[in-house]
């Protein structure tokens, strides 16, 4: 294995704060090399995080989309000249060449301590098939969304989020930055152990497959005109079927799933995605079986 | 008693929703007229709601310090325009005159469901003893802040702020709608008690008075370099001596309470207040004996 380097990010959103303070710990000089494997702990929009706003211009962690190895081009978003920079110096072909990207988020959905996958990458799978079979954590597999692309973690071989909720933005909490600390330190164990042939895989993946999102009712105005209804509020990765609530609006009518499929809703209410129209996203749950591949192809990095 | 009007404010900052969707139900054209009591109902900065943030310019809920009953000389400042005509609308000699003002906010912090005066009008006295009676609500008494005026409810002859939280900024939460919905609904009986003479006072008033304010431990650039203590972060209206933990900084060190006197925190880690430079206020427990005069000048409303 030559996993030389490894970049975890935090503050991709800037008022996702507790990841930022979570690292300080780490980021140390005498913390920065573990096992022969060097960290590096950025913040990923340090405007933003500065004046407290998920972003400047644009979403960061949707900018990773055309990213080139130069800055001949400066863009007039923020956020896309960020991402080059990133990719600049910490992309496998950077400055300072990082083989993994960890991204550390927060959300204000009820989503416990869990982890985003983008796609189905094999060295993903291996990363996150290790962290769910130590922690039990719930895997969202995004993948086929075409309106939601450029992912930070996409643009590394392998990477994976870790999302932490439910957190206000701005809002410093001891027990989410508490859970930070737990899942970057077990990061680095589990790292170690893997390059050191330590690891077995479990059996099997459980993943919650992206399927698509839902907007909340709206007005003629176009206006946000229901609430997440009080018995799905704060309820992600539970399992709904036809007939249960999905909303409550203003005239007192309750708005209902209708689809036939069994379905579990995440980010259930997320603040931050108002503006992309999503009161909630919805998944399907599959099992995905290991494969020696996988360690493989980890090791191959 | 001669009140014949009384203005409920929700959304005076625009991303605190919860108060905004509660009163949704009240505002009906069957709901508005109460015991000869008409209620108006409304958004207090309609543009920062849409937009989801506290504020355009500045924060409309400091802006009624030179409020014109004529807007000749148009501010550049879209909040204290805000304040002009909420003032020349419903202000006591306003368009549609009204005699209290009840201002609804929400808090990060978590202060559960409380009562805010400014200064010690016997009017407010009478109402606020009257909610703390039936509820048992915690009582935040500001006064001599010189640093902190122009509050909405000042530009009336009797008002008060209902903050309820703790909840996240732009986060519905039935919980916190259910806990405005019995506010305002109480507010309206207790009124129309006093109005029909049926209300006995409590004998006494507690308050928490404002000291003062204590700010982020903070490192040589200026920037935050301290958490609320996990010891102290929820814990607002619980009080605190000399040792106390208040802040855990970077590098470790615990920073301690170290005046003489017993002090009661509150708005602990609020996160709007971090730009004022507050990470949390500090009060003094007060009991003051209720006085007839109270109810003599509410009734004179």
């Amino acid at each position: 294995m030559t996993i030389q380097r490894i970049l975890i990010v935090s503050g991709t959103h800037g008022n996702e704060i507790n990841p930022i303070w979570a690292v300080k710990q780490f980021n140390k000089d005498e913390n920065k090399l573990k096992n022969g494997i060097e960290y590096e702990y950025i913040i990923g929009n340090p405007i933003a995080y500065k004046k407290g706003v998920r972003y400047i211009d644009d979403d960061l962690n949707r900018s990773f989309k055309e990213i080139k190895n130069h800055d001949q081009d400066k863009s007039s978003v923020y956020e896309v000249n960020r991402a080059n920079f990133l990719v600049d110096q910490f992309g496998i072909h950077g400055f300072k060449p990082c083989q993994i990207a960890i991204d550390l988020h927060t959300t204000t959905a009820n989503m416990g301590t869990s982890i985003v996958m983008y796609g189905r990458r094999f060295k993903d799978f291996c990363l996150a098939a290790l962290l769910q079979n130590k922690f039990g954590l719930p895997i969202y597999l995004h993948e086929k969304d075409e309106a939601q692309t450029g992912f930070l973690v996409e643009a590394w071989p392998c990477g994976l989020v870790i999302e932490i909720g439910a957190v206000a933005q701005n809002f410093y909490d001891p027990k989410i930055i508490d859970r930070f600390l737990i899942i970057v330190s077990s990061l680095r164990d589990e790292i170690n152990k893997l390059k050191n042939n330590l690891i077995e895989l479990p059996k099997e993946l459980v993943v919650h497959v992206h399927q698509g999102s839902i907007d909340y009712p709206r007005d003629d105005k176009g206006d946000i005109d229901g609430l997440i209804h009080p018995e799905r509020i704060n309820q992600d990765w539970k399992m709904i079927k036809k007939g249960d609530p999905l909303f409550l609006d203003s005239q007192g009518i309750i708005h209902k799933y209708d689809g036939d499929k069994l379905i579990w809703p995440v980010f259930i209410g997320e603040v931050a995605y108002k503006e992309k129209k999503i009161a909630m996203s919805y998944t399907k749950k599959e099992v995905i079986r290991s494969e020696k591949q996988w360690v493989l192809e980890f090791e191959s990095l």
